[in-house]
């Protein structure tokens, strides 16, 4: 028996920001100057659908902050903190709870975002956990969702379907078709997130809409093209693949849709308006991340175009992940 | 079946505000002045835990943001907006979400706090909630919860217990000791949060420290005492009470412990200085809220002195809720 005080004090405290007050308020402060703005996201995740319930705990905790923080990289913001609240089942263990708030701990400070506060309660049953995260960025200058012109060049950040491959490898340890490295990789994609924090001031220079690759590369272009008043032309042939991805796909061309629309990615999809492409790729380069163009923007409320590899329309039975 | 996006744009898109972007974006935007600081706050509530899977939908989305706004009203901030984490059972049903939806945007519009955005997801099993509100107080005006000092008078708004007794009563319908309408105002109490937002302004004028009372009277004071390094002498004969209370306590004198350690009563805590007293009792009548003074704050660390009607020193075998 230990009271929510002491549990704070023991486990959360140790790795809390200035703004948190030492977590002993009811409330956290955040800073901000006269010239920004503040960004605020929120994702929840639950046990048995966003994770497996035996999941590690520090990729449990790492990937709860970093799908937060993979907004903010797409809204261009900088990280100013965050607040987590975590609904802990009955049966929790001191073990688990050291090692997620540590590994928590380190990512804030190797993502320069202090926790600030939140609350922590008694599940009825499963570990339930939502993350609101708070990013700066210039006043006026978020990149929204909702920019993208015909016309405009789109991209995507890394590569595609990684983490979708590496749940479905996560679910079927008996089934190995690929070896024990490729295979670690994708399954390393699917637990630990890489928000592309170090694209943010790019995009805010240069992007016209941004969003982050969460439920599904198919259904997320839908989405802001949709919200964007736009359609688009992409060219399958062009979505960027990791190795291990390649090698999964040799051994099963069924995993292509998959990929497309399985979710997890965390990746950056965004438009750049054409004379500003190069200047992009350029500093994308520089910051050492990867982005490709993959189609274009088009007039109309029509759903993007999917060309495969012989020019061939495809479409998707299914385009993204959804919870309902 | 329905997407998320379906079900944001149905259930919550018509009751959100406007730096929520129509909730058509991953992230909200929160405008502060540049002579302002920034409060947040975050409480989870489960099903089981903080209110009944079968309670009202409509009091379930009062009680998550109310008790929201009652942390922002004991830090003097003002309703800025709220993020919404809501984690629906898999047996969800459009006239509970309806029902949730529209109290919510009534007290969103009521306390000029609107729905910035959020997350939705399906639950592995029990409903669960999270929101985080934000507020705004002029630069450095934060009423903290460690500024109390010996010397200080302790007061209380509203009335005490109301909602631990309308608990009880919620927990044993059979049983009757009162009559209907001192029960339902007890149970009211209970259902129905009432965030004292009109005295923050004047917490940041006059109180030393302030916290709501959210996990039971003797808990949370002591609580406050800590973090401030004093102690205080509470007279419980001064504790205000309501006449339903009163109703139930003539019934029942053992529930005396039960009020004074039961929770959710969202009334303010806080001290003041003494030359100050007279001017926060004024103001808090001006605006209509009952405040009580019960006790003074004094040197040392030693848990706080409670005193009953005959002068006789009393302790409490539980403090205060507690979910661990």
């Amino acid at each position: 028996m230990i009271s929510e005080d002491d549990l704070i004090a023991r486990f959360f405290a140790p790795i809390a920001g200035e703004g948190g007050l030492g977590l002993r308020d009811d409330a956290a402060l955040i800073a901000i100057g006269a010239d920004e703005e503040l960004v605020v996201t929120s994702d929840a995740l639950a046990a048995g659908v966003h994770f497996f319930a035996d999941d590690p705990p520090r990729s449990i905790a790492r990937k709860a902050l970093r799908v937060n923080l993979s907004d903010l990289a797409a809204k261009g913001a900088k990280p100013a903190g965050f607040l987590l609240s975590l609904a802990l089942p009955k049966n929790w263990r001191e073990e688990w709870l050291t090692a997620f708030a540590e590994a928590l701990g380190q990512d804030a400070r190797g993502y320069t975002c202090p926790l600030l506060g939140g609350d922590t309660i008694q599940s009825p049953d499963a570990l339930f956990l939502s993350i609101t995260a708070f990013g700066t960025v210039p006043r006026g200058k978020m990149v929204p969702r909702t920019g993208a012109r015909a016309g405009d060049r789109i991209y995507v950040s890394g590569t595609i379907g990684d983490a979708a491959a590496g749940l479905i490898m996560r679910k079927s340890a008996g089934d190995k078709p690929l070896d024990a490295s490729a295979r670690d990789f994708l399954v390393e994609r699917y637990l630990h997130p890489q928000p592309r924090l170090a694209l943010a001031p790019i995009l805010r220079a240069r992007a016209s809409a941004a969003m982050d690759v969460s439920d599904g590369f198919v259904g997320d272009l839908t989405k802001m093209l949709r919200v964007s008043g736009v359609s688009a032309t992409i060219d399958l042939n062009r979505i960027p693949l990791s190795e291990p991805m390649r090698a999964a796909l040799a051994a099963d061309p069924a995993l292509f849709d998959r990929l497309l629309t399985g979710g997890d990615d965390y990746e950056i999809l965004c438009t750049v308006a054409p004379d500003k492409s190069d200047q992009f790729e350029a500093a994308a380069k520089q910051a050492g991340i990867d982005v490709t163009a993959i189609g274009t923007a088009t007039t109309g409320n029509d759903l993007p175009c999917f060309l495969d590899r012989n020019g061939t329309k495809r479409t998707f039975r299914r385009e993204s992940f959804s919870h309902f």
